[in-house]
Order: structure tokens, then C-alpha cells, then sequence
């Protein structure tokens, strides 16, 4: 098809955990131009032989040693003059690790690190990365209304709390301890108890819950946020 | 970045409209290879100064005339092989459409068509376009529960039973007709009263509605298919 214009095609991930009662995004020091020395999503191009969604994953993998994290297609961004060397459509992705693995040596990793999104927002992305970054944050805040995603922040086994936590952390607000509760034990098709308690530091044990579905299916009973 | 692997990048549109109480999906037949003579989504590679969405409402304009359709990005295909020829990721796009608008003749609208989609399902689809439909299907049928998108396939004004004929449609079932009324006016945040009524054939004249904002603004009274 020699008469139709060649692009590139990058992946980038917006890969985000919660250390420290904070959203943090996984960053990467970029070592060459252009945007040299600015922050940026990890990401690169698109090898002959795997899908977007394998090189996003090839990607993580190479920066984390993260084999299997919940990561799902976000969007593609294709503005005409979005990368200063060539045209270079990047097919966006969004992924949730339970903890802050620590960045591996890789291919880039060295300058790799999470940190907080609202520090990454104070200093900036290169490239449109922070159009993508609003964009995954706003995914993930909307997907916790109708997904069990909010179960990818935390271990297998969690308390109420916490799960509240991942909601309050992404909402960026508090949110009524009774009310979710009540909320959550009034649609069990997506947590369940295990029938087992965590000793708590004081007060009573803790129930604990597991995903009644692992990762982002698709929920019956959304908590949503306007309801709050 | 001539040490990168380059790629084609095309846009392809899922555009839908109910015709005779169907839902309809324009497609064109592939007057060249690969996949000659068989059904294609209308689409096209991107050109260099444009971007993605500018792309694909290009190639539905080319197709149909409609300058202001809803259009959004539904996700990327890259399957290394999806196209026989070289490379190429393919952009889909979602539209809707008020109305079945005749094809008009332009770069490939000779052959372009408003098919039932059960009836593109039977005959197939060129690439992994059967994907994309399948995608975008579900993609409309779940936006109908968060959205108002549902007013999109509507002229200005409507009545109730025309916005239940679009939910019945998308999702293939009927629905109560007073259970549907109740929700709706429990929730006038995404419709409203225009004050209007319009004269039934038999019966009470109708009451119009409007919606409150046009197009995929979100909505905080969904109508949860599960629930029905």
C-alpha cells in the first residue's frame, strides 16, 4: 500500500497502584530526546509480531517484572503533531497492580518509579501523556461505579475498609464507612465474604472479602459516585 | 525513527440507525481486494493532517453526507495479520445516526448500505470487522444504560414510547412500558418535558420529551439492563 501514509504505532501505559493511602502512576525518566529529562508514561513501539495489547504488556513487564496486572485498552491518540519526529498514532493502555512493585532494570527502567499522580500532574509529562494520564484516571474513577476494578488495588483477601479506601483514593474524597458497607453487603455479586476475620490492631476483627470476579467484569450493582 | 517498525493506520466506523424498527449498520461492498465483493465497514487510512476522529468523520461524511453525527473512538485493532496486506491498525469509531440517510456518491458510497445487523452477522464481514460490529453493538447496549445516547437515534423531540422502541431495539427484548415510563421520570436528569404533546393516531396525544444534554453525557440514572 505504498501510496497511503506510514505511521508509527507506540503503546503507553498508565499503570497505577496505591502506596501510602495515594493514587501513584508508574513514571519513567526519559534519557533521550525529545522531551529528555522529562517524565513520561512507559510505553514504545509496537513490534511486527504482537498485538497492542501484548506490547503494552511486554511494555509493563519490561519495567516492573509484572507478568499477568489487570490492563485493558484505554484509547489511541493520534494527534498529527504529538510526537516532534514523526507521525506516531499511541494506542493507550490502562493497567492496576495490587502494590508498587519495584521497577526492574530493564530497557528504560533505570530512571522508572511510582509516583504520585497529583505530584506527576505538578510536573508535567511529555509528549500528550497527561491528556492520557487525565483520561485513565478518569476511566478508573468511573469504572469503579460498575466494575469490580477496585479489587485489583488490593491482595486477595480484603477488609471493607479497604476496598473503601481504594474508593476513597480514587475519588479523592471520604466516603461514610456505614453507607458503603451498607452497599456493598447489599449487592454480593461482585465481593464476598470468605468467612474468615483479620485480627484488627483494636476493636472488633475484621470480615474478610474476596472478588467474586477477578478484575474488571462487568457489575450489576454499580456504587456511583453522584450518589454519594 | 527509521530503526522502528512502521505501520498503516486506518479509521473504521460503526454507524448505526433503526430502520423499520431494526437496528441497521452502514456497510459497503469491497470493490477491490483483499476480501473483494464481501462486506466492509466504511473506513480508511488517516491522512497526515488530520486526526484520528477528524479521520473517521471524514470517511462517514464521504459515505453518507452527515456532517455533526455522535461519533466516539470505540477502541484499536492490531492483530499482527488483520490485513492481509501490510500492517495496518485500524481506529474504530462508533456513530449514530437520527436517521437512515441515503448513501451519497462518494470515494467508495456506490455500494454503500444501511443493513439490519443480524443480517451483516449472516453475510460476514472483510478483516475482523465481525469484531469491531460485535464490539460496537455491545458497546451501544451498554452505553444505553449510563448515557443518553438513546436520544441520539431520535428526531429533537420524542415520545416515551419512541425512547423505549431504541432500548428495545439495542438490546432485543421488550421492555414494560410503565416500568420504563417510571424510571424515566424518576430520573428527568438526562430528559425532559418539552411542555409539548403530540396527537396519537388513537389515544391520548403523547407527551414530547427533549434531551436535557445531547449526545454520550453521562448520566447519573442509569437504566441497568440486568434489571429489567
Amino acid at each position: 500500500m505504498p501510496r497511503h501514509p506510514v505511521s508509527y504505532v507506540a503503546v503507553d501505559v498508565a499503570a497505577f497502584t496505591i502506596a501510602d493511602d495515594e493514587l501513584v502512576v508508574l513514571v519513567v525518566e526519559r534519557g533521550v530526546g525529545p522531551f529528555r529529562g522529562a517524565l513520561a508514561l512507559p510505553g514504545g513501539f509496537v513490534l511486527p509480531d504482537e498485538t497492542l495489547e501484548e506490547a503494552a504488556r511486554r511494555e509493563l513487564r519490561e519495567e516492573t517484572g509484572v507478568d499477568e496486572p489487570v490492563l485493558e485498552q484505554l484509547r489511541s491518540y493520534g494527534a498529527p503533531a504529538r510526537d516532534p519526529r514523526a507521525r506516531t498514532v499511541s494506542v493507550a493502555h490502562l493497567a492496576v497492580l495490587s502494590e508498587p512493585v519495584s521497577p526492574v532494570a530493564g530497557t528504560d527502567a533505570a530512571s522508572a518509579a511510582w509516583r504520585a499522580v497529583a505530584d506527576v500532574r505538578r510536573a508535567g509529562l511529555a509528549f500528550d501523556h497527561e491528556e492520557i494520564l487525565d483520561d485513565a484516571v478518569e476511566r478508573l474513577a468511573s469504572k469503579l461505579e460498575y466494575t469490580a476494578v477496585a479489587t485489583a488495588f488490593l491482595a486477595e483477601e480484603f477488609t471493607l475498609a479497604e476496598l473503601r479506601s481504594v474508593y476513597e483514593v480514587v475519588w479523592g474524597r471520604p466516603l461514610d464507612a456505614g453507607n458503603f458497607q451498607r452497599k456493598v453487603r447489599a449487592s454480593l455479586d461482585w465481593v464476598e465474604p470468605t468467612g474468615e476475620l483479620r485480627a484488627a490492631g483494636r476493636g472488633r476483627p475484621a470480615s474478610l472479602f474476596r472478588p467474586v470476579k477477578s478484575g474488571t467484569a462487568a457489575l450489576d450493582s454499580p456504587l456511583v459516585r453522584s450518589s454519594w
